[in-house]
């Protein structure tokens, strides 16, 4: 599956030839720890596994060949819940601010809707990153739960995260 | 860690010696895959490992040698979430409606808190397992979230899931 978003941006699936451009995008996020609820001090190699191997299928999105983001996407569980996607998103600390989070969101959906997913869950949606729950909410999740204390910010503490969901 | 229960029941870490008695009542429940998440296609192989391996570490629990039920725990999340644990129960069929769920769950909190975990964490409670959803309410957990259609059930379709939540 490739397409061209709303915005310009190409989206392809991650190969190992990606993997370079997708260590300078997730490393700083991972490392910073304030949005992911991944070990800020995970390995390039776990890190990689962790985004694009198992269930996980990632996404590149490019801009005149300079990757913007990735995007994962994955069943949230198995068996009865396998039919509800669960997506993670990242973009590049250059592309902030250009819609890039929306452009890949479109592309999960249409991706999850394609193989069949019913419904898209994000669970565990760290409260203080707003620009991210507002894009959520723009395009269709509700927040159906909040998990009192769930994330530990490196500067705020303990703070809320979010269950968030939209049918398909 | 090994105690006895308040009704009784003793517990200790699963170890491969259990694993006969562990697939004896993992197999049904996964099978029947009307309360849990679990492909229920699943092997016995790739079952025990999910309920033993990797980040699960799994307890049985016996009344006078014989196994009554079994649960694990894991860290719900990494980095910032790895605070908060997540477990999961299975009760044998000759062991209904004997209080063993909650007396694991007693031991499960237990164990949780002397691992310093601050809360625990429930993904996929299935709404029409209301013998569950009764017990973890009686035992501090609050539905934190409803997941609308996000469990298929075999028999009623798709129904609601719950997470649950509670702090230690």
């Amino acid at each position: 599956m490739s397409k061209t978003g709303t915005g310009g941006v190409h989206l392809h699936p991650a190969t190992s030839a990606d993997h370079p451009a997708l260590w300078a995008m997730l490393e700083p996020v991972f490392r910073a720890g304030d949005t992911y609820a991944i070990d800020p001090a995970i390995s390039r190699e776990d890190a990689l596994a962790w985004w694009c191997a198992g269930t996980h299928n990632a996404f590149v999105a490019q801009t005149g060949g300079q990757p913007m983001g990735s995007y994962y996407i994955c069943p949230n569980q198995q068996g009865g819940g396998a039919h509800v996607a669960n997506c993670g998103f990242v973009t590049a600390a250059a592309a902030q601010g250009r819609g890039v989070a929306r452009q890949m969101l479109e592309h999960a959906l249409e991706t999850a809707r394609a193989r069949g997913y019913l419904a898209m869950q994000f669970n565990c949606v760290v409260s203080s990153n707003t620009r991210a729950v507002a894009t959520w909410q723009a395009n269709g999740f509700d927040i159906v739960g909040r998990l009192p204390g769930a994330f530990r910010h490196p500067v705020q503490g303990f703070i809320d995260a979010y269950v968030m969901y939209r049918t398909l």
